[in-house]
């Protein structure tokens, strides 16, 4: 939950007048977003979310973020689309912040998931997928397997305070992790954080994708790894096949995937639950106590990484 | 701000559908209100703002609150309306907590109080003072004079850290509320905390008065005095008596004040300034750091008890 700063009456009527939104009939800040302050803005000719960007967004990356939103939604995925000024820019100023304005996106996300939700998932994220293939810029994952290390080191002495002996097994994960990556799979534009809480639903029907924050060029399994992690299991920690066979299904009637992608799946999601893992291990270490945010617990990251690393081939995906 | 309780999409969904609210579009966690949880309900038929009570408001007092503003609203009041079920019902249950439905109205707080502001103001007071009368609940003020000294004792000891003195000196000025309070004046429905925040306005009129939840039956003429604190010192702390004059005369116009509450003024203006310096001070003292809620200083409102203290007479509010 999230609102940094304040924005005056004055200085948004002005804002939203600049735009040609229409008088703001109200600006409300809403709990959603860690990293930027987030507000539900109604004018007179529609819903929009106005975002400032905080500290951790490096404005720089802007360009990427937000011609990304418009580049895919003009391709039919659907995702926020942002307000471009009379004079083109998409990105703004308010209250001395870099700030968007981007449509809003009606649905809910699914807080427990049921089948209809992984293959609506599998077949939104394969088209998404195939439509940031001829997106003009491009933008580095500085969470793939070259940025583990350096998290746990700077986690190291104390990761073991969360979890005995986490550091050691860890080590030996990201041995492997590093020397059998792949590199030869098809690369394209990621979400790499397509998280129940980033994907809306009216009914049954997906109605958009959101939080494009951590967006980058990377393998594509990578992304569907990322999703066999963030919808596949269950509360208990289970694994559900049913739900990876669904999502693999969905995903691969839109874009086949390659065998060598199938057979790289099992390494790729050990190594998306690495890196949720070891994020999470961080936060959970560097969090002050009381601080608005609490950070996720790294445990169940950890069940997954070893779920995966106990696999003898993508079978266990229902593949 | 404040989301102190998930609500799952299923609940949801059951939820607007006994309401009769339509399909679910989005609902969003707000970031307003300090004491309960709010998210901003938009479906098929409306936008709603859906209220979860926390621990702070105690259910017992829900129909006051609620059927005040049903009957408010009912009387052209620009407050919120509850949404009643089919069955009749003003006071629902979602995630375990009491819950509410009411009407989303539209408009912005001002940052900046201008003139047009304050007579606005004082209309739309003196409207819901109006409206107000043949309310058939009640709700005893506990933050009344008689709830000040218990305030100060518990901040005892710890008081002069914040200001130098300032036991001595509230001590003295509560011996002079508590001897010369009035008890004869028109008493009523009063919103009690009518701060900038809780009023909304569309270009230069005012479209909505909001949270209710220290609503209560007391004399008239103090809710007035809370307002001239809230609206009509400048943020040099200077008193600026063409606003409280303007206020003050909408009010009038609309239910003309005797001549004993406007001799009572300055002393319901010093309790009312006491009132809001004794739950800052003690919230300052009590508040853990890197809480979610930042405590507002109590400092400006002893400039403006002084300012009160210090006036011959009620001809310094422009009457």
């Amino acid at each position: 939950m999230a609102v940094y700063t304040e924005v005056t009456d004055d200085a948004l009527r002005k804002f939203a007048q600049n735009l040609d939104l229409g008088e703001v009939l109200s600006c409300k800040g809403i709990a959603e977003g860690v990293e930027n302050s987030n507000f539900q803005l109604v004018t007179e000719k529609s819903t929009y979310i106005l975002t400032l960007y905080e500290k951790r967004v490096d404005p720089k990356d802007l360009p990427f973020f937000l011609g990304l939103l418009e580049h895919l939604e003009a391709k039919g995925v659907a995702c926020p689309k942002p307000i471009r000024s009379p004079n083109g820019e998409m990105i703004h100023t308010l209250s001395g912040k870099p700030a968007a304005v981007v449509t809003f996106l009606s649905g809910m996300w699914p807080k427990r998931i049921q089948m209809h939700h992984v293959s609506e998932l599998g077949t939104a994220l394969a088209h998404m997928h195939v439509a940031g293939a001829d997106f003009g810029l491009s933008r580095k994952n500085t969470l793939s397997v070259q940025g583990w290390r350096p998290i746990l080191d700077a986690c190291k002495g104390r990761a073991d305070e969360v979890i005995k002996g986490v550091t050691e097994e860890l080590e030996q994960d990201l041995d492997d992790l590093e020397s059998l990556w792949p590199h030869d799979l098809p690369t394209g534009i990621i979400h790499a954080d397509l998280f129940p809480d980033n994907v809306f639903f009216r009914g049954e029907k997906l109605s958009g994708l959101i939080d494009f924050y951590f967006a980058c060029n990377d393998l594509l399994a990578y992304d569907i790894a990322v999703c066999l992690n963030a919808w596949c299991f269950e509360l208990d920690g289970s694994f559900n096949v049913t739900k990876a066979k669904k999502m693999l299904r969905a995903y691969g009637k839109v874009r086949p995937l390659s065998a060598a992608e199938i057979e790289a799946l099992p390494l790729l999601a050990r190594g998306a639950a690495m890196r949720f893992l070891l994020t999470r291990l961080y936060d959970w270490l560097n969090t002050p106590e009381g601080a608005l945010v609490t950070p996720k617990d790294p445990r169940k990251y950890l069940q997954k990484l070893r779920f995966h690393r106990g696999l003898e081939g993508p079978g266990a995906y229902g593949l």
